[in-house]
């Protein structure tokens, strides 16, 4: 990154975007009370930071180790002027802020009744936003893939229902947009956009997404290393966009015989990627454990581990959601949840 | 599945059909010379299959109880006539037919002249069929992401570049699409369009590439065990295109400390794999090992383990390639690999 | 299991426990209040139940299906008359009982006066046993192997030291034992004799300290998925002895690149192995993060999970401990750390 | 390692020796033709190798950096004189020497009669030594142990049944001996010594069994990287024994859903070791694959990728087999195997 003086002129600047384009790379510049700093989009590798240094305005030129350099500390300090954590603001709620947050509602939408029934549920139970899938990644082609495959027009009028609930129940919403052809229609209606595990490794779609201008709820794949995690957020990151949600799902279980949890979840990757990023890190011990009776325990456990929120499957008869029955919980179950868990936060 | 009899009038299967489409579900008509076969894309287990028995025209209705039914050998037996396996012709090639096959060329395309200088490498060691990427997937947002990513007229140029090459040395093309958005262009020039391993999971674009028409060579996500790798094809397959070449990769390391190799690679997925379906399955031993050392002995491993076939990554100077130099051997290393594997194959 | 009617007679369960033998299997018998109970150790599947249950004197013979079955919360029931869970007595300890228990103490024992100091600092921070290695298990031959290396009279001396410092500071002790020809010797001194995790699949060892009549700490493999700890931790049950306490302490990280700690804590197996047992399970963050900077959250986040304590490494100065000292904290850390879990557990 | 002149004298020797013993460690001494190397055992990193060059008689004094250093190419280059590999000496079978090697027999002998008539089986098969398992590590201690579980006459019988039946098919042979109290029987009866996947961590197994003077089969833990698994077999190299024949038997599997083999057989690994080691290796596909119906490929592929032989188990009717049936083969299938591996080999 190259930290401009204070007083360095338009011109200064331009200078050096035009270098860096010229090398081939691209420039994410911040601009701040006190300084701006020019990001470099490309492999930093190529660049002579000396040769910056010497340009009238700069201030100092210095490179950034790790290959997630937009959305690392280092560069949160400098060009963003942020502390250790930076608050993402959706509507009047704080993602990474002082609270813990819930985001809460159905796997998959399936009706409108049941929207605003589950919707009416979880704000009771204190949840801040509401969740429904419409675009459901599903493991085989022969299982219900979300209204949002019965065309066009299914998935706005469900979009409309979760506005409308997210509106009636004063909760922002929250939806997964699955594909690259999705994106515009989904960025029209919801407060923020999932983009689910699977698709972590789909930097088309997160450049995609990158320049909707909302907040972004980002996956951890569950093949995904740390390292990796991080560095795909940074496709989202180097198309302008520090609005990104980072979470922990669960990664590929190991070991042979029958498993007891859906996937492994890494809550140690909390604590790990808090000192790496300024970004905040939520925890779906829904995916993560696939099981309805381990919800409390891991719910507990994240906020204990520093997670900051949780992102959770309600359904009030999770015996007949048409997706993910085992892993759901209700309402009553999720005002457990939460109370216990803002009960530890305030512990911390 | 619903298997009709030989004599079954197009009003009987249309029959068939209607009732399967009122179930809220889709149908896979197979049309063979004694016989047509119905297939139910959708939840069977919402299916009475005593139901479609009693049907007029109907022989037999049976369910098939893996994820993956259009792809497996007892649909490929009764639907298509096929024995154990199918062979994909692409050209005057065939994938997964006596002989073993061998994709190479570079792992990027970065000019003409570096594409041309392989592709005559490459055929000249044997090499059946030409692979260039130009859509990189990267780690990295700081990475060289092909000449793709510089923009559609660049695009186009590579892909002329591409089938030039095929044209002049006489081999089919295959090339990556990494995103939707990129499928039309993509499916204009190639013989085989190729998905990554990082989109395995990727279902919109599976259904995307599936309606084609062109052979896809899909590769197993790292992070999958089979069944998923299979019901992932199947998404492929519902768009009513068999012609699927599958890879193996590699899949992720465990283990602490450091990796010998970059991924590893599961050579008993592939006689694990030709117990299920009749798809042809090649390995990819350049990523899945990572290393240009091991390339030798994983190629003949993998021809030993019965696998159709092979995909090399080839530079005539691997040490200034802009991708992955490090994994990739000469085209005359290719022709060492390409006897050894032939000599072996006759041994099986 | 075979279950006696209250007033089954001496000779009637003699009867029994004859039959079992004939059949080439082992007997374990719980004599309760009410009464008597027939655990079977062998193949159950060779032995007809229908047989026992006309056998004079028996109530009920039940299969149970895991591989776990004296550990298992059926038998426990019956056999001990165990509600869901069972506290393990030390001294006046209880683990499993109400309240969270905390060992600690340094990786290695490395002199008496490091044993003491970190012994006086524990304690004063509130931990309930001390732990201390003798005969360390190390990954490679050329690392320091504990005091137990040094001969029969340095094991012995080292013992010596923990004892005396666990009656001086008023804790129980517990060290591990890395092979079969020192149990005995372990076994005279400590409190506690822990097996780690690399010892899990040692059934010999296990069978060996199963028949000592001491409590066992006994980790789970890093390799080892639950159904697999739970049935090593039979051999021990088989040999009489229930006093098992299990413990967490990480599996094999997965996924390429650097790892950001050393091996994956999994604290969904907490709630799902209590699900399983009436035994007992601790956490060890210490080993499974090996990072010190993570100790602290993951603590927090395994008793909020429900663990019944934690097993961590304290030293007063981390950067001189000969084994393991980027993951030891110091009493100061550690007396944070308890005071969190206390706080967080009365929230549960 | 320090490498002494060849005109050292053995006082000169003697005085290296004594210095390393002074700092804490142990000297390993290889008398060569031309020259004696003296390597160390314990932490280099404490050594000041300058220090040791001003030694009178010292030609060379050199670091080694991974954690085997004394089965390291290096090392064997300097010290013993070696190429690239090692051929160790069982009777007049060479492993590691030009052919491969075959060991097979049945998983667990059952009685003389069974483990006779397998014996004459492998034999007519082709196969170089016999195998024959006393003592069984199992995941159950309600499953079979082998004849060894049944006591000290049983063990001694059943090993006195292996060698005879060696003795009588003109095989040398090998056991496994699971834990420490085994090792002194075993050693008297066998030419071979196994180490099980679940014991390579054992380290006080190693030392003990290292110290035999026999060779030593040593299998890869599942949980393991080739780093630790070198690392340990280090642990038998410190006892003055190379005769260390290594074994790749398979890694934990990664993934959710239905394993379609037992484990992940990690054949990279072959080559990838040869490049770090002297020693041979093998692979057990049996253990491995779990599968009787994958043996043949995946036996072809380890052999095609280098291994110095295989260990594979088989009875002449693995339905009847009391252990691990479903992964036996017959005598003929063997011999199908042996002959297409031969075949293989001679490709290569």
């Amino acid at each position: 990154m190259i930290i401009m003086n204070s007083d360095a002129t338009r011109e200064q600047i331009d200078n050096v975007i035009k270098e860096i384009k010229r090398l081939g790379l691209r420039a994410d510049v911040s601009k701040g009370e006190y300084r701006n700093v020019i990001g470099i989009v490309g492999d930093e590798r190529q660049i002579d930071f000396a040769h910056f240094a010497a340009f009238p305005g700069v201030k100092e030129a210095i490179g950034i180790e790790t290959p997630y350099k937009l959305i690392s500390k280092e560069y949160g300090k400098f060009a963003e002027g942020l502390g250790e954590h930076k608050a993402i603001r959706v509507g009047s709620i704080d993602i990474g802020g002082d609270e813990p947050i819930f985001i809460a509602g159905p796997c998959a939408v399936e009706s409108k009744e049941q929207l605003f029934r589950i919707a009416e549920g979880v704000k009771r139970a204190g949840a801040h936003i509401l969740r429904g899938g419409i675009f459901k990644p599903r493991s085989s082609v022969h299982s219900f893939q979300g209204l949002g495959a019965g065309g066009q027009e299914e998935a706005q009028e469900a979009l409309e229902w979760l506005c409308e609930a997210g509106n009636k129940f004063e909760m922002p919403v929250i939806t997964e947009t699955r594909g690259e052809t999705q994106v515009d229609l989904v960025a029209q209606y919801v407060d923020i956009i999932q983009i689910g595990a699977r698709n972590m490794y789909h930097q088309d779609l997160l450049a995609k997404v990158g320049k909707k201008g909302k907040p972004i709820l980002f996956k951890r794949h569950f093949g995904a290393g740390i390292e990796e995690f991080l560095s795909f957020a940074e496709y989202i990151a180097a198309e302008g966009n520090r609005d990104i949600i980072l979470c922990e799902r669960g990664i590929v279980p190991v070991g042979k015989g029958r498993s007891y949890t859906r996937y492994t979840l890494d809550l140690a990757a909390i604590p790990a990627i808090q000192k790496e990023t300024y970004l905040p890190i939520l925890v779906d011990p829904s995916h993560a454990t696939g099981r309805r009776d381990l919800i409390f325990s891991m719910s507990c456990a994240a906020i204990a581990a520093g997670a900051s929120g949780l992102m959770i499957e309600v359904h009030y008869n999770p015996a007949e959601a048409l997706v993910d029955g085992q892993q759901m919980i209700t309402p009553d179950e999720l005002k457990d949840v939460i109370d216990a868990c803002q009960r530890i936060h305030k512990q911390l």
